[in-house]
């Protein structure tokens, strides 16, 4: 490809309203283009990197199997309306009326329709595992669409949709998918983890997010560097930081810290390790009795360390807390706790809380809590001495860096993450909700067991910029590059020994199948690298009138600090061996 | 591949609301299967055959130039707003609002979106010519969806769009854009027409419809088996059939015709050819005064020879019709003739009508047509005796069979035609409207010319189906086959000598680049003839023991009355010989 004959448009700045940079770089760089919050056009720059990522995961998913197939973007409300997701979602869901008022939606996955497939197409055991994929457009409509591709209203996604004939044989198909996106990801060439992450209402183990590392991901995913122990934080099992209860060695003391409403100004003005104190959270659920009305409000009150975090996906897995809790009201607090929030605890309440104590907290001696009068904390606390032990004693809490992996492999370090994939076992929640059976080799209809697997193909664009970046631009991934070598002629218009040489390696290096782009637009050489840096093509070849009287011309690696000189006879050989590298 | 590890779905009846052969053997082949009227998924069989129509289309479209990028599927009112198009367009294009009740659409082309590209990336006549393109999910909301995937709701096409400087050089691109279209189309391997179409108010000639030629075409294609004319019926020119209007020969007479309201029925009852007679269609305009305000109606008296059909684009092209026209009602047409539809004509009118004559009818001498009075007709008709000459004098018929071609190069031919492509020019009714300019080597900002083609990736399945089936199923052209050779091996389950002779060929097959499919299922050879010839797959070789024996296996292609014996040494090189016939 020739620079003249290509679409290139770059930006020296990007638009005021980007926020994130992968979409300053992908807008400033010509690869995407805004129509709308969340709409992007993807130019000819970006389509080229998404058709390479797009092949990757092709190759690998028919390699593991899977049947590619296309399911509509719009889609009937009968099929929602089977899963009862039509009522469940919210506003993500874009809903509306076709000419003739019947409902549709536009698709954010298709387990409806990909389940409507397979009770009318897979009716016995012989033709199982089937695996369906699609890569395709969907639609989710953001409250507030933001970061670019990351987190936009339309955007394109690989669902692929497994159906087994047993919950062993669905473990198999998600072993599969789980290699495969294995493959994928090391092709793709971003560094990544695959993080064990929550299964919700499905139970079990098999749900794993691949999360592309960079410091600016919205996730926060959890490893041990010495052991395979790798969760997201709200899965990641915090075990007690302390091994058993030491005996209570100070006073009861009723404390006075006024203005000191967090933890953080109690240990500073009392001058204690923040690590003695503990927090009170005050949760509320709304209890409804067996014919299903209102039966009055549970407060909770859930205590961890001063220092740690309440992990809200660990507390909705509780005895009590599984159907939906809530953050008390002001009013609820005061009528409890005869007291404002900030100086709460577990002595002295003035109506009955459900107390649950993180394993550390349960742990705890001589800690400090708020008394339940404002301007006052509790010191010299002791479970058992003081107050009764907790209701519930369970891991509540986000760990932190430093703690030690609950797989006894050594201590937990946290990165930040961009998630790009997901596998998850769902079991027969779609298949009964749609009644889809097939016939067992028993001759009876059973339920299909199920697994879905996404991939966002947009989104791992945004991610490997966020990765693979500086401040010239973007860093491409060899795999994923829109071209991997540019070469950049000094004095195209002028000098027939640039021409020839520049056309004579990009004739060679496409013959290798290299996918090359020649920069014959004539321009500085300042005007050109500034333009392939910012694109991020890994590899360029300069060649100029001046160099090539000595014989050599001029290699820059992306990522390289300086230019190398190389003969003209080695620069091929050079280049491909670079492209080997990544 | 191999068919068990294929998704392989086959039905023996259509669903009963399929309405046209192709609709009825793409579901019973399991290419698609319906999720909502005019909406399909795309199985993995149809898929396969969709991606190679796609990769042809892509890989000539970048053969002549043109940039691949992606539009969004949701695009936003604003832009649709600025080319009236939000308001002018009916139904079809679905609208709805976004949760923040903001109004979008679901793109059936992207004029707007690629000029709003244009006019922020494109600020140079150095730029240009250009040429965007994508292959995506477009919806449009029928109100009566049909055909399957000939006229479906949402269907994947390709559509691209030119900018360029001048007229002449949107010229250029017209044709480069027509010559890939023939390319596309060859490499197809279907029987197709490029043939001339209506312009509108764009003008000038540059349109033309790719169609494929099947007797149930909803188009009739116009061209001269001796010339290279061809035109859709709505454009193709019909000539005076009568050099030179002949003296008048008989008198003037008024004839009973009692019942007789067509021409048809006049012509038997006075026992004259069909082509004596006139047919009178009338029509109204609703007139406007320069304030834009209703200035009465105009009536409007068309006159066809009785055996031709009026052509509504034609007339909407005349002088006094061209802002538009509807059919006159029942009490205009009592108020301007004081008769009843029927026994309508140009002698004896109550009211002024404006009277427009068929170029042929012009010519005729002692016709027939209505004598404006119930059962009565004149006979003996004359211009310029009997009445004055027609205000107009104008092509407004359809062309038939045998009407002389326009370029003097023959007679012309009817045919059943599917539009799969349209190539258009669009002048700059776009830019103009959104005020997308360049600026042009003389430093001034000028209006893109621009042009437009689509093409039907989806529906170019069902018009290869409609063109190529038999009472079996569908016959594929090669290149586009889900599969270009089937090997069905009769006994797979008990003889190794079947396994490894099918095997053998399967590998040396691929090996050659074939995209072939091993039928493992272990079926009865019925069941294996009876699902692959359903499916259409163009080549199949039959293995067995028996044949193994005497060192034969069976070959036939999927037109062939009867299967060859080949000896096994020799069936790869038949095969590899009848595949490169396509």
């Amino acid at each position: 490809m020739r620079a003249s004959q290509f679409h290139l448009f770059t930006l020296k700045e990007a638009p005021s309203d980007a926020e994130v940079v992968s979409q300053k770089l992908m807008l400033r760089a010509g690869m995407i283009r805004k129509v709308a919050a969340g709409i992007y056009s993807y130019m000819p720059m970006g389509l080229r990197a998404i058709r390479k990522v797009e092949t990757i995961i092709r190759e690998e998913m028919d390699r593991a199997g899977a049947m590619e197939l296309t399911m509509p973007m719009v889609q009937p409300a009968e099929l929602w309306n089977e899963t009862g997701r039509w009522d469940k979602m919210g506003d993500e869901l874009l809903r509306f009326k076709d000419r003739h008022e019947r409902d549709f939606a536009l698709q954010p996955t298709s387990e409806e329709v990909v389940t409507d497939i397979a009770r009318q197409e897979l009716k016995s055991y012989r033709q199982l595992p089937k695996n369906f994929y699609q890569i395709q457009t969907k639609f989710r409509d953001e409250r507030r669409p933001r970061f670019g591709v990351m987190r936009g209203r339309e955007f394109t996604m690989k669902d692929a949709y497994s159906f087994d004939r047993s919950e062993e044989a669905a473990g198999r198909s998600y072993d599969i998918m789980f290699a495969a996106y294995k493959r994928i990801f090391d092709r793709i060439g971003l560094e990544y983890r695959a993080v064990a992450a929550d299964t919700g209402a499905i139970g079990g183990d098999r749900s794993h997010e691949f999360q592309v590392i960079a410091d600016t991901g919205e996730d926060a995913i959890v490893y041990c560097p010495d052991s395979d122990y790798a969760a997201n934080i709200e899965l990641a099992e915090a075990v007690s930081l302390i091994a058993r209860r030491a005996e209570p060695a100070k006073a009861l003391e009723k404390t006075p810290t006024p203005g000191k409403a967090t933890c953080e100004d109690v240990a500073e003005l009392l001058k204690v390790p923040l690590a003695t104190t503990v927090k009170s959270l005050v949760l509320a659920t709304d209890d409804i009795d067996d014919k299903g009305k209102p039966a009055g409000v549970t407060v909770w009150l859930l205590l961890v360390r001063g220092d740690h975090a309440l992990n809200e996906v660990k507390a909705g897995k509780l005895p009590g807390l599984k159907s939906g809790f809530r953050f008390a009201t002001e009013a609820e607090i005061l009528e409890h706790f005869g007291c404002k929030p900030g100086y709460l605890g577990p002595i002295g309440l003035k109506k009955p809380v459900k107390v649950i104590a993180d394993r550390t907290v349960a742990h705890m001696a001589d800690f400090i809590c708020g008394a339940n009068d404002a301007d006052f904390h509790f010191t010299g606390v002791n479970w058992g001495r003081d107050l009764p032990e907790p209701d519930l004693v369970a891991d509540i809490r986000n760990v932190i860096e430093g703690d030690p992996s609950p797989d006894g492999g050594g201590v937990l370090a946290i990165q930040r993450g961009i998630e790009v994939g997901h596998v998850f076992y769902l079991g027969t929640k779609y298949s009964k909700a749609m009644n889809a059976t097939f016939l067992d080799e028993d001759g009876k209809p059973k339920h299909f067991e199920m697994g879905c697997y996404g991939i966002g193909v947009t989104r791992i664009l945004g991610a490997a910029i966020e990765q693979n970046h500086d401040a010239r631009g973007i860093i491409w991934p060899r795999a994923i590059a829109p071209f991997e070598v540019v070469i950049c002629p000094v004095g195209w218009g002028k000098s027939q020994a640039v021409r020839d040489e520049a056309q004579k390696l990009y004739d060679a290096l496409v013959a290798t199948g290299v996918d090359a782009i020649l920069d014959d637009r004539d321009e500085r050489p300042g005007v050109m690298f500034a333009d392939w840096e910012l694109i991020g093509v890994p590899h360029r070849v300069t060649i100029g009138d001046r160099g090539l009287k000595e014989g050599v011309v001029e290699y820059q690696g992306r990522r390289d600090a300086d230019a190398a000189k190389l003969a003209v006879g080695e620069v091929l050989g050079h280049v491909l061996d670079r492209l080997k590298q990544g």
